[in-house]
C-alpha cells in the first residue's frame, strides 16, 4: 500500500499547477501525481502542431516541471476512489492511500453522434493524447481537403493552422458567426474577414447534415444542399467534464457532468477538491453556470485549491469565471474579458459602450505599427465595467489582462478613463490616445447622458 | 478682443489631450490652444529620431487631431497672465479673454551650468522643437562620435539610436548604474548589458568633468581621467517644469518651479488648471513630491483637467503618479510601476519579493519565443503590491500596465496569485506559469513565513 499526503489525479494544467504550487506552499509533504498520458500535450497549443509547429513533441508540458518540483509522476489510471478508505485503485491495481486527494481529470472533446457518419475513419475528435495527435498529423499531411465543423476557438485555430499547412479548408459553424459566444458581431465580422481573406472558406449558419465515406469520409453534407469533398473531418464542438471517476465515487456532479465544487474547489467530500475543465463554473456576473473550459481558468482553479487544501488560509475573492480570452487569426489578434454586448443585455443589464481606435505604436510611422479597436462595456447607473473587446498586434494579448483585472475589480469607466499607464513608442499607444483610457472617456460622455 | 471658453496654453500630450477631451465632454464650447511651435513632436519619439525614424516630419503629433475637434489653434506665444482680467496676451500683442484657463507649459531640459563647456557648439540639450531636432538630426549624420550624458530613459534611448545609426557611442552616467530610478540593480545591470553588448560604451559612476574645445565640442573630460573624443555632446540631465509664466501671474509653484496643483489640477486660481510636466508630481504611496516628468502622467492629468474644468464631476480616486515606465534597449524590453524595492526600503516599507521567469509564448518551441523576468514587490504585513519590474519581449509593454492598474487598486499577493488572465500560445505565457501569477505565489510563500 502507497501513501502520500497530496494524491492529484490529471497531469494537464489543473493538475500539475496544484502540485507545483502546493510544492512551494507545503515544503516537504509527499505529491502525488497520477496521469493516463506518457507525455502531457501543452492544452492551447494543439491546434498549432498542425501548422507551425508540425510536431507534437515540440508540444510537450516538460516533466521537469514535476521532478524538479519532488513530485512523485505515475503513469497509470485511476480505476475508483475509496472515499471511505481516502484511497484509490489503479489500472495497475497499485493502491494509493491520500490525506487530500485532487480530481483534475479535464474534460473530453463533444463527439456528435446525432450527426450520421459521426464515426468514419478520419473524423477526428481532438483528444489531447501525444500518439493519437501524431497519427493525425501523418495522416493530414498527404490529405488536401479538410472540413472543420464548430467555429469556436478550437475550429478556428484549427482552419488558420491547416490553411497554414496548405489544405483546401472548410470551417462550418451552425451560428450566425464564428467566436460568437466570446465576441460581439463587429469583432467576429472581422475575425471571419481575416479567415477569408486568407483563405478559409467560412460557412455559418450552417449544420452538418451527414458525413459520408464508405470506411472513410470522403465528402461532407451541409444543410444548404452544398457537398463538400473531405479528406478529413476536425470535430471542433466543444468539450464536457470527464466526471465518470467522481460520480462513480458519490462525488456531486451538476446536470451537465460537471463537478459541483465550493467556492474553494471542495467537492462534497472535504478531503476530496477537484479543479478545470472537470468541475462546474460560475458566471462572475451572475453567479449561474457557465460553461467556458479554459486552461487559465483551471490554472486558476488549481492554486485556489492547492492554497487552501488543509485549511483554508488564502480567502478567495472573486468568485467567479471572467471568461478571459485570446487567439490570433493570421496575422491578428483578437482578445475579450467578461460578458459581450448581446451577453450583458440578454442578463438585464442596461448598458453603455465605449469605443476607440488608435494606433498600437506612437508616432504611427514607427516600423509595424497596427490599428488597435477597443469596446468597453459598462452598467449604465454605476459605470462598472462588464466587459471588453479588442483587436489589433500582438500587444492585445497582455492589454486584454489588464480589463480582465478591471473586471474583477469592478472599475467604472471614470477609473478607466485616468488609470495610469506606461507607454513608449516602441511598445504601446500614445499617451494621449491609449486605447483602454479613451474607451472609457467616450462611455463617460453617455454615462453622462 | 478675442474670448473663448477655454483657453490651454502648450500643444504636447497634456495640452492637446485638455482640449480633445474637453471637446468630447463639453459639446459646443469654443476651446482654443495656444503653442509656439509650429509642429508639436510626440515627446518620447524624439530618441527615434535619430535612428528607427530618421526623420523628424515622421515624429509629429499630427495637428488634425485639434482640427477634428473644433480646436482652435494658434501658434503664438503667451507673454502674459492678466487673472484679474481673465485674459492672456501674446507675443502676437492678441489679448484673449478665458472662462478657464490650462496651463501645459511642459518643461525643459536641465543644462548643467556647472559643467565648463557646456554652451561649446554640438552640445545639444533635448529641446522638443521640431527645427531644432532637425538640425541636431542634420548635424550628426556626418558625425562619427557621441557622447551621451545621463544614464536614465532619455540618454540610454539616444544613446542606442545613436548607436544603431552606426556611431560611436560613450554613455556616462554619475549613479552606479544606468536607469538606476526605475529599476533595481539586477534589471538596470542588466540594460547595461544590452547596451554594452550591442557596443555602447557605458560609464557609470563617472562625472563629466568638462567638455572641451574652442568653439565646438572635441573631447568630454571623465572624472576618471579618461577623455574622450567627441563630435557632438547630448545631454540627458533630466527636465525641469517651465513656469515662469504661471509664476509671474501669481500662481503658486514649488520651490522646484513646479506648479502647486490640487487633487482636480486647479492651481490657486480657481479658473486657472495645470497640467503636465510644470505641475507638481505627488507619490501614490507617500504623497511626497516626486520629480517624475512623463507624458503619460500628462495625459492622465489632462483628462482629470477637463473633466473636472466646468465643475468637479469625476471624483479622482487615484491621488498619486504610479511612475509607469517602459523603455527598448535593442531588442529587450524594459518596464516598472510603482516603486522599486531600494525606494520601498528607503521610505520604510518592510517588504517580500516574488519573483518569476518564465517564456512568453508557450510551448517555448514557438518562434520568436523570449523569456520573462518578472520581480513584484509587496508589503509584508499586508500584501498590498507596491511595485513591479519586468524585462522580457514587446509584449511586457502592456503587462506593465497589469502591474500598473494592480498598484492603483492595492491589489494584494493573494490577490495577484488567482487573478485571472487570458493565454494563448502565440500571445502569452503558459496559463500555469503566467509570470504575475508566479510571482505572486513565490511571495504568498514569504508572507506566510
Amino acid at each position: 500500500m502507497k501513501k502520500t499526503d497530496l494524491l492529484i489525479i490529471g497531469g494537464s494544467a489543473g493538475g500539475l499547477l496544484t502540485a507545483t504550487a502546493a510544492r512551494k506552499l507545503y515544503g516537504d509533504i509527499k505529491i502525488t501525481l497520477i496521469r493516463k498520458n506518457k507525455k502531457v500535450m501543452v492544452p492551447c497549443g494543439i491546434p498549432y502542431i498542425f501548422g507551425t509547429l508540425n510536431d507534437t513533441s515540440k508540444n510537450q508540458i516538460p516533466d521537469a516541471l514535476l521532478s524538479n518540483a519532488g513530485v512523485e509522476l505515475l503513469i497509470d489510471e485511476v480505476v475508483k476512489i475509496d472515499r471511505d478508505k481516502k484511497m484509490v485503485i489503479t489500472a495497475d491495481n497499485t493502491e494509493i492511500e491520500y490525506d487530500k486527494l485532487v480530481i483534475a481529470t479535464g474534460s473530453l472533446p463533444i463527439v456528435p453522434k446525432f450527426i450520421k457518419g459521426y464515426d468514419l475513419e478520419n473524423v477526428f475528435p481532438i483528444v489531447k493524447d501525444e500518439e493519437y495527435l501524431k497519427d493525425i498529423l501523418e495522416k493530414v499531411k498527404n490529405m488536401s481537403d479538410i472540413v472543420v465543423i464548430g467555429g469556436g476557438f478550437i475550429g478556428v485555430e484549427f482552419a488558420e493552422q491547416m490553411k497554414m499547412a496548405g489544405k483546401n479548408v472548410t470551417l462550418v459553424e451552425v451560428a450566425d458567426k464564428c467566436l460568437w459566444q466570446a465576441f460581439d458581431e463587429e469583432f467576429s465580422s472581422d475575425a471571419e474577414e481575416q479567415l477569408k481573406n486568407n483563405g478559409v472558406i467560412v460557412k455559418t449558419k450552417t449544420k452538418v447534415e451527414e458525413i459520408i465515406g464508405d470506411t472513410k469520409v470522403k465528402e461532407v453534407k451541409l444543410s444548404n444542399g452544398e457537398t463538400i469533398k473531405a479528406d478529413a473531418v476536425i470535430l471542433g464542438m466543444g468539450v464536457s467534464p470527464n466526471s465518470v471517476l467522481a460520480k462513480d465515487a458519490g462525488i456531486k456532479v451538476n446536470e451537465k457532468a460537471a463537478i459541483i465544487v465550493d467556492e474553494y474547489m471542495r467537492t462534497n467530500d472535504s478531503d476530496i477538491f477537484a479543479v478545470g475543465d472537470c468541475t462546474e463554473k460560475k458566471c462572475f456576473f451572475t453567479g449561474k453556470n457557465t460553461p467556458i473550459l479554459l486552461a487559465s481558468t483551471a490554472a486558476m482553479e488549481a492554486k485556489i485549491a492547492a492554497c487552501n487544501l488543509f485549511q483554508l488560509k488564502y480567502v478567495r475573492k472573486i468568485k467567479g469565471t471572467i471568461s478571459a480570452f485570446s487567439t490570433k487569426v493570421f496575422d491578428k489578434a483578437f482578445a475579450a474579458a467578461g460578458l459581450t454586448e448581446r451577453k450583458a443585455k440578454e442578463e438585464g443589464f442596461d448598458i453603455v459602450i465605449g469605443r476607440a481606435s488608435t494606433m498600437d505604436k506612437h508616432p504611427g510611422s514607427l516600423p509595424n505599427t497596427g490599428k488597435i479597436d477597443i469596446k468597453l462595456i459598462f452598467a449604465k447607473d454605476t459605470g462598472i465595467i462588464l466587459g471588453a473587446q479588442i483587436s489589433g498586434g500582438d500587444s492585445i494579448g497582455e492589454m486584454v489582462n489588464i480589463l480582465s483585472m478591471a473586471v474583477q475589480n469592478s472599475m467604472t469607466a471614470n477609473e478607466l478613463n485616468t488609470y495610469q499607464v506606461a507607454t513608449h513608442p516602441l511598445l504601446t499607444a500614445s499617451p494621449i490616445a491609449y486605447p483602454i483610457n479613451a474607451a472609457a472617456l467616450d462611455a463617460l460622455t453617455k454615462l453622462n447622458k
